[in-house]
């Protein structure tokens, strides 16, 4: 559980890390190298596809942060944790719920969907 | 969409036919060959192997029978459904949410989490 909760962080903080070089950095140690992420509106497979999937994503919210919203379950090797974004200390724009599949460590899949769609 | 909102009609009617053979039948049209199914609580592989997993829950629940309890998301090839486990009409006495990853037409993988914990 420990180690799911240590993980969901650091997914977490690729999102909202804004260096190309230090989020690839989080990436890889948050995915492995064949990991594939996809959600309703957009996907990227592999530490690099990953890192500038990101990128793109933060460019189109410029301002806004990604925070953990709900506890992260774990059970066999899948984890469920749900997140939002929203400028600091503020209320969130969207929300969503994503479900990852744990290989040694690090992310071989997430699969993510939208409970709120963003508004901005 | 209308696609996964079947295969879900048809996951569920595996998950209330107590009859075997036809459970199994229902099973083979709903899972691929090779799928996988886990839960916090069961896992079953193959349709033998979901078939039987599936008979060992409701030898557990009598008289409870599976609904569905969320509108069917689908994206890429990934759905996301709720579902509650109650007596007919009754009020539900577990809720969960599955993921499951469509695979030419039937379900390869399905991971389930609870989101209200059985609690007869």
């Amino acid at each position: 559980m420990s180690n799911a909760g240590e993980l969901v962080d650091l997914y977490l903080a690729a999102w909202n890390e804004p260096d190309e070089d230090r989020r690839r950095e989080i990436v890889a140690r948050t995915y492995t190298e064949e990991a594939t992420y996809v959600d309703p509106l957009m996907q990227g497979a592999g530490h690099s596809g990953i890192t500038a999937m990101i990128g793109a994503a933060q460019a189109q919210f410029p301002g806004l942060r990604f925070r953990l919203a709900s506890e992260v379950e774990a059970h066999h090797d899948h984890t469920r944790f749900s997140w939002e974004l929203a400028p600091a200390d503020g209320a969130a724009v969207a929300r969503g719920t994503d479900v990852g599949q744990i290989i040694g460590g690090r992310f071989g899949t997430v699969v993510g969907f939208l409970d709120q769609i963003p508004t901005s």
